[in-house]
């Protein structure tokens, strides 16, 4: 399969030298630093590395790895994404009302943002893992607490955490019923919109320069419909997520093409905000809110592993492919403490890369990626340059690589 | 179960004789003629013979008795029905552009109204069964005509069809992939709530106090945020239509009230505008659009009889016991000509009533009915009438008992 001419630009570089003057029939090494697109991956394995904490207590529900392989992990990670989402989950954030952890997270998304990784901090409301303490207030109560967070934090956390899940699986949201909490009394007593533009408004007004997603599992027209109904009021979201956990079995290449299609449709940046795919037994059909599945063990297998790494390029050839996609993150890097106990991390509990890792690490940074390579100038300092839409370096120095055909690059000295 | 207290009214009320004197220690009838609340079926079956026409060469897709039946079968329908909905299905209404079926369908809707029917279109705006001339046109081209069509006929028929439903499945409008039409393309070039606006748009202006409805068969979240979407985009919408066609199964009165309980919470009345329940087989699960069952014979059996009329009864006892269900159309008398060839009618197709028909004329005309009555005016001339709503005679004059207390009546001379 080609590279997808979308996400490539064929240029022409006119380097200077750093007086200004064209490098003339010189042999400069081009290579490419990082990828446009983003590739992301949950970050939550790396607040304990980032902050030199032990292991924990009690191990988060997500991104649980033990702060003894973190480092090695750490170094798999950063080899392959570029983009990291951190948990933000309220109830765990603020678990006490007044004391929210934004010292510790705040250190990570530093941790982040030196080794030129974009974080996206998710989410700023939701009602799952809530704020225990909303459920005391009266709805107005709630309303000013969640604008009042949300405000917060994005002040907080602006500069490194420009980009948020601002709202999490809106559409569920009134109706949840599996615990009584305070959003989804908001929703269901003010309307999904109304909650909506809220969640946005105080986002927007904090950081006006932000990315802001709208975020949910539900693939179905239901979705389509709040969002219809959301650009309708007038609510501005630069980005929709789409959730793709895979726990129960690949979508196939039909199925996700028609949804990028169906959700293309509103001129907005698609972002895949949540992919799993499991290297052991799929989990069964039925099973509808995931969190049912409760397993004393979920191997990782041979024969998932294989399963696992071919879903997984074709899963990302077709995202890639698709042009209304400009992110794509993974939901774990290791199967070690990862969500439910699944096997969909991308490294094994014992720290080795699974086929899947490295499927994924051949895409990310091979097939779709310019290795160093020395080109030649002409007489006027111009070299054409065909690559991967995202940031080069000629001899050390960065330039974008653009749609724009042309580029002028001036060596530092 | 008792009669639900918020469809009764306890109300004094006063007689005054033809001169306006208190009508003291007189023995009157009390009697009720109607109810308040909508009872409906599809008037399909009648269009024929209030146009004293022969049986069509080809009979249509919904309500086809013949017309030989139908003086036999209007007798069993007025007995229990105070609402008509009529077809005003673009593909057939306007087969060629420019020749509606005007007169036609005027004949047939004043032949209920003349009968003391309400009597409700529908629809005016729907992808099934559309214009087939819509599909030469541009998007602009189509949305002009829905909109001419829809201020056409909502005025052609002010004053005898002041009900309407104004568009049709929205949910799946833009997606729906079964057959081209004019619709699903306005509908995914435009969006769904444009298209609903232009649609109650047209109506509300040709008939500001016409009843407009959004009518659709999907009762999960996406029909709930599409609801919030239009209300948030402040189209005014005066009741919301919701379709329970059960040829799979009676879906029981705990999935109905959550179902009601999800619709109410916008504060509009919930009309439910095409209930089914089959006396015979049930259509699989499996089958996701009714349309695609066809079955070569689909017979009515003994078994089938008494369930559909008990599920039939307890459906009803559901509705009318939510205070914000204030109309329930049953979709079909007759077995004769039925949609899907299903056995879903009140009647047999030999013209004989199905135990459904008789559980459904017991509770309309029985138990929640105020057959006539001797009381005894008091010195005043008052007298206590308890029943449900609607309206009453009282010695052949007419009055309405609502939730107001006290009500006078002047006998006619």
């Amino acid at each position: 399969m080609p590279l997808p001419q979308h996400r490539r630009a064929d240029a022409v570089v006119t380097i200077l030298d750093a007086h200004g003057r064209p490098l003339a029939d010189t042999d400069v090494v081009v290579e490419q630093r990082r990828h446009a697109f983003l590739f992301g991956n949950i970050g939550f394995d790396f607040i304990a590395l980032a902050n030199q904490e032990g292991d924990a207590a009690e191990p988060p529900a997500f991104g649980g790895a033990s702060v003894q392989t973190a480092t090695a992990l750490a170094d798999l990670w950063l080899d392959v994404f570029n983009s990291a989402t951190l948990p933000f989950y309220w109830g765990n954030f603020e678990r006490v009302r007044g004391r929210p952890d934004t010292t510790r997270m705040l250190t990570a998304a530093r941790w982040f943002a030196e080794r030129g990784v974009v974080v996206k901090g998710h989410p700023l409301a939701w009602h799952t893992v809530c704020a225990p303490w909303l459920l005391d207030l009266s709805t107005d109560e709630i309303a000013d607490a969640q604008d009042a967070r949300i405000r917060r934090d994005v002040a907080d956390f602006a500069g490194v955490i420009d980009t948020w899940d601002v709202i999490n699986e809106v559409v569920i949201m009134p109706v949840f019923d599996k615990e009584p909490n305070g959003l989804t009394r908001l929703a269901w007593d003010r309307g999904r919109i109304p909650t909506v533009r809220l969640a946005f408004d105080a986002a927007r007004q904090t950081n006006p320069s932000a990315t802001l997603l709208l975020n949910d599992f539900d693939m179905s027209t239901a979705y389509e419909c709040l969002i219809e109904g959301v650009l309708e009021a007038g609510i501005r979201i630069d980005a929709i997520g789409l959730q793709s956990h895979m726990h129960q079995g690949y979508w196939g290449e039909e199925k996700t093409l028609a949804i990028l299609d169906r959700f293309a449709r509103f001129g907005l940046p698609l972002h895949l905000t949540e992919t799993t795919l499991v290297s052991g037994d799929l989990m069964p059909a039925h099973i509808k809110d995931l969190n049912d599945h409760q397993v004393a063990s979920w191997p990782s297998t041979p024969e998932g592993e294989v399963r696992q790494a071919d879903e997984l390029e074709r899963h990302y050839r077709t995202l890639v492919g698709h042009p209304a996609v400009q992110a794509a993150t993974y939901w774990g890097i290791t199967d070690d403490g990862a969500w439910l106990g699944a096997p969909a991390g991308l490294v094994r509990a014992d720290g080795t890369p699974k086929p899947a890792y490295d499927a994924l690490r051949r895409l990310v940074k091979d097939e779709w990626w310019l290795a160093p390579t020395t080109l030649r100038t002409s007489s006027t300092g111009r070299v054409p340059v065909s690559g991967f839409l995202g940031t080069y370096t000629v001899d050390g120095t960065l330039f974008e690589l653009t749609h724009d055909s042309e580029v002028v690059v001036r060596l530092e000295g």
